[in-house]
């Protein structure tokens, strides 16, 4: 069985997913095709360049099922069926969940040929219009062998995420639901709740929301059916966590009824170290980076300057924030650059006129 | 009494937020005298330029309290007391929590020259280093009378906040500590419960973590004394919330437990409508924006000739993200602009050579 990826590459679902990891690899110089039960959704992925539509003929090497997490078993027997005839042929899937789908596929016939696999990128918005090449790029991406996987059919799914610039993590199917219940599900679930305080809140207390609330109801935004889906097709562990939440939560509540400080800031400072152990994105060490604070005026044009002031200096920019009001005078723009090219960043701007925040 | 805020104005404090202050007043030409038990805040907020040390003999007009939640009362009880011959001398604070101080100051002398004030603004970060006169632009600043507080004395704390840049929301002390219990210290609290249960995962699960475990979690890096000052500090309106959470989350437990989908997508739902009922940032409708993408390769210079680029096009930018990933080849840019003005963008970044996500 070849252990590198040749193609042609079958994705199976054009939503925002599949249609990324068809631009990723089209970029690559990789034959795609393209299947949906939605036409409109084809129809815009091919003319996004993100493939051909499958035909009957069609012999992918690997097939990658990029559908809601419902309907994830019986699309990956179907494709394993389908690409029966095709020697050496793998099926992966990026679903959320990993076991629930597996054991519905116990003793299906070839699956040998299948390994799971999940890339850690998404987005609040769907569908194919929202797809980007780039969606991958330095991101994790779990890949999931269980025990009767080919060793060949894991190197060409790890070779698929590669492919796509994701940084392979490769977990059993019953780790990686563990490890997506703590940092994506239940995160998710809780931040839903806290969400749904505000939905009956006056409106004259609502107008006091800052950029916290904010950040911390962003993900409760995403579709309830398919959370839905991703949630029950993991209730085991999501369910073991939400026990642990619930006891911490009466805790809390103790220590806040009952005036216990101690109690409270012992809460608080496990919340502080659970932010501390998210490690840097690449998920080695995190490169020490330092924030450069700079007054912008809120015209056409200013921001522009800056970062060609900022280039003029030699020193790249890794991200940025705006104080996120449309409409002020004034805006406050961080720069995040390498902690050692900081200093020369202050310098350079403050040499050519800007207002810095040391 | 005069209404009008003509200074000086006395800072008590010179941290984040009372360093803030005293550079907007200073932007607006207002003197300002600074007092902080800190000689190091103290001569780092003079050298950042927010004003001079107090002396005997001065005679604020207005004095701002901005020091941690449990040191408010007895701290806004003295500068009553300093300012007693101070003909139309006003005390205001910067507090998180409203009716607790109050009701410390109960009976106190000359409490109709106090009202309490909370601007909607702030950082992870702290002390004056981290202070900005832009803080405060655009955001919402609660001031909050008490049924004994003068309308000379209401209207001075307004100007200060305008003066500021902020918006003035005005509520009852209550009616402000069930609003930031709601959209700021429940927020926090379950935050940091989510962050709670990271602090203990296997390094392999972390690995997995994206934005969005980054965004949920991000308050709850703030600094547990403080936090517990304030949550302790409106200990009622958080109970009582935390309960109806707690309510939320039994009913979430036993869906999940029960694979009640119904039940689960009905609270995913309502966290959605909550993520809806945020309002614009200034409090009134948001300004419709619509977000547009183009692929920047990461090396220094690609980011300034993107921005020079859009300066061209004469489109204003709102706010930019860009996906946070040091280290990969090529980011995703995201430049928020006026809906009206984005195809023009787009077009005119396209005849540039840009590869935009339409």
């Amino acid at each position: 069985m070849p252990e590198t990826l040749t193609g042609p590459v079958e994705v199976v679902g054009a939503g925002l997913l599949g249609t990324s990891i068809a631009l990723a690899l089209r970029q690559a110089g990789v034959e795609v095709l393209l299947s949906d039960t939605s036409n409109e959704h084809l129809r815009t992925a091919s003319g996004l360049g993100a493939g051909r539509s499958r035909v009957d003929g069609d012999r992918p090497q690997l097939v990658v099922v990029a559908v809601p997490p419902d309907l994830l078993a019986p699309v990956i027997a179907d494709a394993l069926a389908r690409t029966a005839e095709t020697p050496g042929a793998v099926v992966t899937d990026v679903g959320s969940v990993k076991t629930a789908p597996l054991a519905a596929l116990a003793g299906a016939p070839a699956l040998s040929r299948y390994v799971g696999s999940h890339p850690m990128a998404g987005s609040e918005r769907s569908g194919p219009l929202a797809a980007s090449a780039a969606l991958f790029d330095g991101r994790p991406w779990a890949v999931t062998p269980h025990p009767e996987a080919a060793p060949g059919v894991v190197a060409v799914v790890e070779e698929l995420a590669r492919l796509c610039g994701a940084v392979v993590v490769r977990l059993t199917p019953e780790e990686h639901d563990r490890a997506v219940a703590r940092i994506s599900h239940v995160p998710h679930l809780l931040a839903a709740l806290v969400a749904g305080r505000l939905a009956e809140a006056p409106a004259d207390h609502l107008a006091l929301s800052g950029q916290g609330v904010r950040d911390v109801t962003r993900v409760a935004a995403g579709n309830p059916s398919l959370y839905g889906q991703i949630v029950a097709g993991n209730a085991a562990a999501v369910e073991e966590l939400l026990v642990e939440v619930r006891s911490d939560l009466d805790r809390l509540i103790d220590a806040v009824a009952e005036g216990d400080r101690p109690g409270l800031e012992s809460l608080l400072t496990q919340g502080v170290a659970g932010t501390r152990a998210i490690p840097g994105k690449h998920g080695g060490p995190a490169r020490p980076t330092r924030p450069v604070f700079v007054s912008v005026p809120d015209h056409a044009g200013e921001l522009a300057r800056l970062f060609a002031d900022a280039g003029e200096s030699g020193v790249n920019i890794e991200d940025v924030h705006i104080d996120h009001d449309p409409g002020r005078p004034v805006g406050l723009v961080e720069l995040v650059v390498e902690e050692s090219r900081a200093e020369h960043l202050l310098v350079s701007l403050e040499s050519r006129g800007w207002v810095t925040h040391r």
